[in-house]
């Protein structure tokens, strides 16, 4: 297992940390003064959000390659199915055809898939899951063309109505099983997998198949399942035990700082998160 | 599969339905009203809460009894770990006696039993799985002299933090292999494990360990994931094929409803929630 005490080269930041995600949110800090402030702490890479890119992709790239930022990601193609999905087919390809377009400009060689929820119509997970599963694999040459490859990311079960009928890493799993496309696997965020005790199983299962590892923590008193997310340290997630499950399995990859927190991180000086990320990396990740 | 649309004996009322699990919510009906409008309408059970028992357990059993309606089981056990538990082993035995003592009292065969979170000073749900499993099997022998049955009852994995390190049936069946205790089951309610796909398979290898079938329906745009479940037909739990997984393993029981609903339901007059219960049981569940 790696020693995090002593390098940082692994520590990524998502920049949904500083509430890029959410328009308004956050202080506001441009992708340029979010690379520069990542670049002299010592982090390894970042990870964006297509808000935030807009039509600027290949001067953001230069400018992270510039600071020795590696651009490790890009967050996300849009909802495949459920209620919250572009409306209708060739809509929710096309959308994810251009999430592909941005991550190949940017030069970030993961996109992330949320999967969105059940499709309406339907009950269960199942038939969302046939979809999500053929939609990937039209995707997935798209992508693989444009050397960008695609990360399943199971989410909490919470999510399973509305954001993501894809709820496990089993069941991420066996999509990639199905798909058999080479530049589809999965990506790991404890936040949604914490609880599972079926996750190492499953990890030593995936292999080379991860390609990504997200840190956060789970607050015990959580107030809101979607922007309540706690800094590593702060909440009852393992987050040595699965990383070393995670590395165990053969991921040496950046590891992703992804927290979602509208009531205490995003009303902070983005600095003090920045640094508060790098003390907890070291001693706690 | 039972057919339900021509016959409701394996209906039951979870009287948290009407808000009784909660102080001052819902209408206020008393436990032998609710017991009347339930026989009226053909209702073959009811299950309480502890709270609206107190020291009446006697004659309230009594009252249903006469009434003609099976008190099927007792909500519920004190959290056994976890942040919200009684402070201290002996208090929580003390108090999962107490519950064992009044589910006796009521002739309820079944006492519900939700874990409690993750145990302070631990992290992941590993060792609080194992202090959940020593105090059950500490108190399972008390309960077998009381002919009461323990109903392991897997969360939702979003209480995992406080409520329920328990959130997949395949950890409340590992317990219930580790404790080969004959009173000692399992609760499977719909609302917890819908998004689960591995549950048809738990489902076979529970058997006759089902000791309750719980229903209510999960809300894809739900806000509150305590106090917004939906009323069966109104969300995307795919309750047949639920059901007829529960039913394949054996089950015959009753089927409780149970649904937390500050916002909609507890609002309503209980005649009516009563009244779309029964519609909604013979219809869609």
């Amino acid at each position: 297992m790696r020693d995090f005490s002593r390098d940082m080269s692994a520590l990524a930041l998502n920049t949904a940390t500083l509430g890029h995600n959410v328009e308004g949110a956050g202080a506001g800090w441009s992708p340029e003064r979010t690379i520069d402030a990542c670049a002299e702490r010592g982090y390894g890479g970042i990870v964006f959000w297509r808000r935030e890119i807009g039509s600027r992709a290949a001067g953001i790239a230069a400018h992270a390659r510039a600071a020795g930022l590696t651009v490790a990601g890009l967050c996300r193609a849009p909802f495949l199915v459920g209620p919250l999905a572009p409306r209708g087919r060739q809509a929710v390809m096309d959308d994810f055809h251009a999430s592909i377009d941005m991550a190949a400009e940017l030069g970030a060689p993961i996109l992330t898939i949320v999967t969105g929820g059940v499709e309406p119509g339907t009950r269960g997970v199942a038939e969302s899951l046939r979809l999500v599963a053929d939609r990937v694999a039209e995707a997935a040459p798209y992508a693989a063309e444009r050397d960008v490859r695609l990360a399943l990311e199971p989410l909490n079960p919470v999510y399973g109505g509305n954001r993501s009928c894809l709820t496990t890493l089993r069941d991420a799993l066996d999509i990639c099983d199905a798909l058999a496309a080479p530049n589809v696997g999965v990506a790991v965020d404890v936040y949604h997998v914490w609880w599972d005790t079926d996750l190492p199983r499953q990890l030593a299962r995936a292999g080379g198949r991860i390609l990504g590892h997200h840190l956060c923590d789970w607050l015990a008193d959580t107030s809101d399942v979607l922007l309540d997310r706690g800094m590593m340290g702060d909440g009852v997630a393992d987050l040595k035990t699965i990383r070393s499950a995670v590395e165990a399995a053969g991921y040496q990859g950046l590891c992703e700082v992804e927290i979602f927190s509208a009531g205490n991180w995003w009303k902070r000086d983005p600095a003090e998160v920045l640094d508060t990320i790098v003390t907890r990396f070291r001693s706690v990740c």
